[in-house]
């Protein structure tokens, strides 16, 4: 038995965690889900993950789940492949950049594409998916800011905050934007793209 | 000059964070912010933190935004107040909670009380807040479910996580809900009302 499971949907944000997980070499095993048929919601998985969503990792400890955890989680057990700062300062801020985008990048696209999680009627749900699309673009607004300081989130090194960034990038097109007005994004998704790590976690899911 | 500075507002967020430093025993000036005279758009403010959201934590290493992140950059430079689990699985179950808190939770009352993030009109902002009462709900029903093993939210120890919860708890009425459904969530809120450490945050804040 390998040390780690994740559990995934093919293209949703537990691909962040699992090419983390290559890059890290760490030892695990992905395990699909097809949310369309509801596998999210079966008792095996509810009693992983009580919210019925992936990513989850099981550990030789327990299931942990949300994206910015399991990141930091990847990151303190693997600490030779170096994707975290060793310092508490510099630790915070991949947290924070980690923390913006599930609680703000994420759920601006989601308004999009997900609606129904926040509102019933469709009037509602056309009204925050015109909404979601500039929303989404000041995210990368800021994201962009960032980059140019680059060329990695955090500075000189790699670390969890850019496998996250380029899920986000890799979204764009979900709701009509691309890379265009994002100059450093765009140099950011390339060598992203280029990583072996990142290869093998979309072969994996079946992506290209 | 003192170490660290908290930028807030009273009873956002950011007393989530107050709390817990004063819980550390920390060395910490805070200072308030008028969100309704505009102060965190000032170019000042800005400058640490571009998105012009509290709290904003300064350092002598530079700012720190996010909740989830300030809570385990607090709990890392005062261990002694053990405010975080000292091994890696703990220490992510603790992050979970915080994210979730963060990028659900938060987001769920929001959409009760600040709709014009995700939506132009009224009608859907109605719609949202319709909705948000049932979501915040929903993620009371997952919280008083982790605090019926308890006594703190992840088990035997008090952790950043539980300053979140509180802070959740206290914004029930916000939008209509109260404990009574939770009685895991009222018993928990009860004694971090009690705390030495809330009530200071409290009273620095000017709340009751």
């Amino acid at each position: 038995m390998t040390a780690l499971r994740l559990h995934y949907s093919p293209g949703s944000c537990s691909l962040a965690v699992h090419a983390a997980l290559e890059e890290a070499g760490a030892d695990f095993e992905a395990v699909r889900l097809d949310l369309a048929a509801g596998d999210q919601f079966t008792p095996g998985f509810l009693a992983l993950n009580p919210k019925g969503r992936v990513p989850v990792l099981e550990t030789a400890h327990g299931p942990l789940t949300e994206v910015a955890a399991i990141l930091g989680y990847v990151a303190a057990t693997h600490p030779e492949a170096e994707l975290a700062p060793a310092d508490a300062f510099g630790l915070a801020r991949m947290n924070a950049v980690n923390a913006w985008i599930s609680s703000t990048v994420h759920v601006a696209i989601a308004h999009g594409l997900r609606g129904y999680r926040w509102a019933d009627t469709e009037q509602a749900r056309a009204d925050m998916a015109a909404k979601a699309v500039s929303n989404y673009s000041k995210c990368f607004d800021l994201i962009d800011r960032d980059l140019a300081q680059g060329p990695w989130m955090l500075g000189h090194a790699i670390s969890t905050s850019d496998f996250y960034v380029y899920l986000m990038t890799r979204w764009l097109p979900r709701i009509g934007l691309d890379t265009t007005p994002f100059p450093n994004v765009a140099d950011h998704y390339r060598r992203m793209c280029e990583r072996p790590s990142v290869r093998r976690a979309l072969a994996t899911q079946g992506l290209s």
